[in-house]
């Protein structure tokens, strides 16, 4: 049994791309095994944008690491030895290994992990890409948040990454006309020409915003977003009336997590995504067939008292254009109206 | 009868606020009745912040109003003269008027006018707010979109405006904690003594996020969002997890609406807000208990070749400082891996 394991600690929080003060490599001694404890040997690190978020001190979906701890990472890893009746040598572990050469693991980690299974043609290592965490989110983001329907237009960015790749892959399934957004012409021909999306455009090239409304005649349907900023913006501008945006990633701006640079707009996307929350455009107009429902329910609440309000009434036809300028003012308290 | 119609008409797209060349003053002339047709003369405008969406000349959920064309408005106008069946002297309509003295109407309009009927204890006026499109808004918005529960924090921005103070009253029924945000101590205080929500605060105060976060010690769950900018970015950043916002509003952007100067977040929550998208947040973890679910449709997509992946291996321990680099440089395809 080996007695040192190599392991990537957080030394520093990153600024923007990991320097070399960020992550520090240090040796820890390996103690013999215990009763219940199983020893596993790294196969596969799973390298993933949401690292650089786990570095910064941000609120996040899980606790940020600490500096001093050996890095999360997710990986599979396979059992060298044992003394835990749960797991024998030779089982591939896929989890939260972290990013060490050796785990020691007794089964009642808080994330427990998965044992993946032998399965012809499949690799190792496809467990921690298409049918590990990429594969599922794309799966659940855009079947159950994105609720494809067929002859939709799906836009996927980060088109060629781990998980945009397959989004856009399961939408093909689904029928809807596919396009891809990536950033290099090779990741739009892989993306095209080998995985079966109906075209894919280049975010570098200066005419892509013209590029996207060539390929998307019918406006777009539904956005699985793994980019964000200028990207976003320019798919959020395609947009169809009802469309729906899986909020998955926002890698161009997790470089800066953390950083004082980041804008209250970046970090109010970062709000939604990080606490999934929803955020629905509403305009009344859509409620039209049941305006007769609401308001003898809101009659009865005026007339009961349990609805108070307030008007600020202008005299004089004349007094329109400042009246709509008192809006933006302020100077209005409840309903503001013009008298005639 | 009259003779001559004074109308309000867009002479000019507003860069900002309401300057004194954007709406012109103009009298057109009144010809006799015929048959079909009914004379109203308008008792009340709705004032709008919408009108300043309606005057840019940019996509929004109705077309904008034309250069020359009289101002579109809301409101209420009774039938003094008709020559139609459907329309008696004394009605009261409700509807898109126009900012103009009279109208002409002949029950062909492609938006219809409503009668307001006469209640007691509710005066004209009301069908323009509490029972109009404000009450209206703020019923399907909150109910509908926002979907509270009682025990839940909800906060409205723009809390003193028409349409939030009906929102914050209707959260209050359904029993949450509601906090309002508006722009002045007097309209803190109505809402606040007068209207029954839990408390309010003033965002113009210098240390208002730090009220906010006092005023929501068990986060928001709902927010009503109105104003949109620094003030939505404040109260998103209060959000729980799974936490609502029906964007209705963003006011604070409007007065910049069609110009040059609207930044790309705006204009992103404009369209979120106009085409009634519906954004999501959206990670995997939340997933977990259908894991076997998707896994199994992935690997059987993967197998039947469905789905085909690529990766990215980078070879040795060591380098996992710059492979997590290389996913904010665009240096991968597919999967990015470290294998040991």
């Amino acid at each position: 049994m080996p007695t040192t394991n190599r392991q990537w600690k957080l030394a520093a929080r990153p600024k923007d791309l990991v320097t070399p003060d960020v992550l520090q490599l240090s040796d820890s001694p390996l103690l013999p095994l215990e009763d219940g404890q199983a020893l596993a040997r790294v196969k596969y690190f799973s390298i993933d944008p949401t690292m650089r978020i786990w570095m910064a001190d941000i609120p996040q979906y899980m606790p940020p690491v600490q500096l001093g701890e050996v890095m999360r990472s997710f990986g599979l890893a396979e059992v060298t030895e044992s003394r835990n009746p749960s797991f024998k040598e030779g089982d591939k572990l896929v989890g939260f290994t972290g990013l060490q050469e050796y785990l020691v693991v007794t089964g009642k980690e808080p994330n427990p992990f998965q044992k993946a299974p032998s399965i012809p043609f499949l690799s190792d290592s496809n467990f921690l890409g298409t049918l590990g965490l990429n594969g599922l989110t794309a799966y659940f983001g855009l079947l159950d948040v994105g609720k494809p329907k067929s002859g939709e237009t799906l836009v996927v960015s980060a088109a060629a990454g781990a998980t945009g790749s397959i989004a856009g892959q399961i939408g093909k399934i689904q029928g809807c006309r596919v396009v891809g957004i990536a950033g290099s012409d090779e990741k739009c021909k892989w993306v095209k020409d080998k995985l079966g999306f109906d075209t894919a455009i280049n975010y570098k090239s200066p005419d892509w915003k013209a590029q996207l409304v060539a390929a998307t005649p019918s406006g777009v349907d539904i956005n699985f977003e793994n980019v964000g900023g200028e990207v976003m913006h320019g798919v959020l501008d395609r947009m169809n009336l009802n469309g729906r945006v899986v909020l998955c990633g926002l890698i161009s701006g997790y470089s800066k997590a953390g950083s004082s640079e980041v804008d209250p707009t970046l970090a109010s996307f970062g709000n939604i995504l990080m606490r999934r929350l929803r955020v629905q455009g509403f305009i009344v107009i859509d409620y039209v067939s049941r305006f007769m429902e609401a308001g003898q329910q809101l009659g009865m609440w005026k007339m009961t008292g349990k609805i108070k309000d307030r008007q600020t009434i202008v005299q004089g036809f004349e007094k329109a254009p400042e009246a709509i300028n008192m809006l933006f003012q302020g100077s209005n308290i409840g309903k503001l109206l013009i008298q005639l």
